[in-house]
């Protein structure tokens, strides 16, 4: 069936990009494949599936057969098999929230095989009264969720690579997922133990065999922490910090310590692996950057990206997903030119603080080269920066916190390149 | 450890119930099990699981083996085993997604096996053009999000029983589960196929061994409809419609038609099985209710609930859910004296309309005979009514839409009843 009524359309940006709200108009025809039917009553489908009874009831569901392809993309380390990283595949997924089956791991020693029945939290250190809470004792709490990404500072960090690297999005950016997390505030259970004058910071400590432990300012803890028991509704999963996680809305993921058993009120910071041999980047003044702990704004389109291919010129929806750790995303401009000129995206409602958000821009392609980006500004005025302009202020020894604008070549054939534009 | 502090909280109703906003004061202690420790460094613990590498990565997560019993229950038809229903446990449950893997089921003859290359939507009957979609073909077009509570109209038909059941929270009103449905608005499909001057209603149909059909009005499906292809951020599940499912926001959940393969637009509904011997009620005056399409609000207690056991008097988190198929909850009340006195509760941000809100309020358990309630009003200004009320109007025999209050007896010995109150 031939494309209808596109060419009456007027582009708002460069290279086919229509304006947002021609997403719902009427007569729009976005896959040219869409078949006209001569005669429905004739090929009325009758599917195979309906001929026989389907399959029983299941205690937990899992994906289709026909997906199992979509998973997380397992990066770990040879010599030490516990120690890596598994992505979510972002380019796989629509909407904002991640399945728990395919939240993102980053594990230094393995996920650990904890009995809750066994597992205490221990708040000790400077405080009135150190205090031991049994998992039982923290499900009688009460309890507060938030609806959140949760991005490791290391996310993206092939984009500070010399040369791009070619990998689908979620595999170069798979490092950020977004669930609900729920549990007990922080501020119940310290004010309970006492926090001490001039005890300004907390060592978290896991119950792995890396005992991974990092330091977060009390601050932080008494007025957004909490401790997780749930994750989108059920209790979480091992390889997110069953039975117990800390949760630091719009922080790095480092902080967010899963399997947490010990949290150890003090005046100073411990200066553990994971805030001073990492999660700390060097500058080109040959100054270091410490306790970086909020995530910046950031952007990316996962449809189209590397790895799909367009099926020739026609239109297409272009989406992807924006986010914040200071606050909600203001908006999200989308180019096909390379950044020449811009278009406004739509926001999926509800646009929440500090939790993915989902964009949507309808374009146009005529089948020639076009390179697309995208770009966030959240509540506060930031504006996601170039790759150049980030490069400029943190030189290319950088690891952590890579936040630059993405950009995807559309080659004529329909393949995605990424490219630095 | 003793408690501390509630002696002096002032209860703001009947039985304990304290302000909401004490839910976050300093110094409470819920869990009289909590235990203070005397030298901390001492105990500093070292568990098992620190000893040794824990599990490596995986591709696509499970539940810890520690909630094996955490599970949709089942409640099938003995004769014809793909018939029934499948509950999620709500009662193990808190924040306001569900899990994919324990979204309720409801299935007439089972789960069928779509293979998505061989799947289509035909829109034909009254349009211009009959269309016919892959799957591929829908995936390119633009795509809307709903995060929306999903509810059998058939749900909590217990509570027209004359005695009350005695069964879990989630086993008895467990036909309601809550997602992100992402998918393809159905104004842009039906424009495409052009639809004709009078044809108001559209016939869905699955493509499982029963051929589930139901009528639907065209101008919900214009202005909200979507052929959903994600929940929760992944493809849906095979139980859940995979690969397309119709979804309409607010509406009782057979009109979600699952395994969606056409869509018939007609001047009038069809009167299937599902709209004329189910899904319809008799009411007193012996005239029947018909196309009782929008779920009135509702709202339940799934903590404490029957099949819990409270551990002695003090603080307690009272805990549940509300939702309306009108919009936004407005507000929650709860009693702890069978209906006598009201407390607010405290809602979960975000409030989203036709959204599961989990509610949450503090009450302080004297050890003696109590009866919980829990009571919405949506922003409408309707409030839930007595199951009195309910039967006042309805009759008892009724089975669809059963929303009144649920009572919750908190027996001496901290065991948990159904009662009506």
């Amino acid at each position: 069936m031939a494309e209808r009524a596109p060419a009456t359309l007027k582009a708002v940006a460069g290279n086919g990009l229509l304006h947002r709200r021609t997403l719902l108009r009427s007569g729009l025809v976005f896959a040219t494949a869409s078949a006209a039917v001569a005669d429905a009553e004739a090929m009325d489908p009758r599917s195979e599936t309906m001929r026989g009874p389907g399959a029983p009831f299941t205690p937990y569901g899992l994906p289709s057969k026909h997906e199992r392809l979509v998973m997380r993309r397992i990066s770990g380390n040879r010599v030490l098999p516990g120690n890596g990283v598994a992505l979510t595949p972002l380019d796989e997924l629509e909407g904002f929230i991640t399945p728990n089956g395919l939240h993102f791991e980053r594990h230094h020693n393995g996920v650990p095989d904890i009995d809750p029945a066994k597992h205490t939290l221990l708040i000790h250190g400077r405080v009135k009264q150190a205090l031991s809470f049994t998992v039982a004792d923290l499900l009688r709490y009460p309890m507060r969720s938030h609806l959140m990404f949760l991005e490791c500072g290391g996310n993206s960090n092939a984009g500070w690579h010399p040369e791009p690297i070619q990998r689908p999005a979620g595999s170069f950016h798979g490092l950020i997922s977004c669930s609900e997390w729920t549990g007990v505030p922080l501020a119940v259970l310290l004010a309970e133990a006492g926090v001490e004058r001039g005890a300004t910071w907390a060592v978290a400590e896991g119950a792995d065999a890396f005992a991974m432990n990092v330091s977060v300012p009390v601050d932080k803890l008494m007025a957004e922490g909490i401790v997780a028991l749930y994750q989108n509704g059920e209790r979480l999963r091992p390889e997110n910090g069953y039975p117990l996680r800390l949760i630091v809305p719009g922080w790095e993921g480092v902080l967010q310590v899963k399997w947490l058993h010990k949290l150890e009120l003090s005046e100073t910071p411990v200066m553990s692996r994971n805030e001073t041999a990492k999660y700390t980047e060097l500058l080109p003044s040959g100054k270091a950057r410490q306790f970086t702990f909020v995530m910046d704004a950031k952007s990316l389109i996962t449809s189209p990206s590397h790895g799909q291919r367009l099926k020739g010129a026609g239109l297409y929806q272009i989406s992807g997903l924006a986010w914040s750790g200071r606050g909600k995303v203001r908006r999200v401009d989308v180019s096909a030119d390379g950044g020449k000129t811009w278009a406004q995206a739509a926001l999926q409602d509800p646009v929440l603080p500090r939790c993915l958000t989902r964009f949507r821009a309808p374009w146009r392609w005529d089948g020639q080269a076009a390179v697309l980006q995208s770009r966030v500004t959240d509540e506060t005025g930031y504006t996601q920066p170039t790759r150049a302009a980030l490069v400029a202020e943190r030189g290319l020894n950088g690891y952590f916190h890579y936040n630059a604008i993405v950009s995807w070549a559309v080659e004529p054939d329909g393949s995605v390149k990424h490219v630095y534009a």
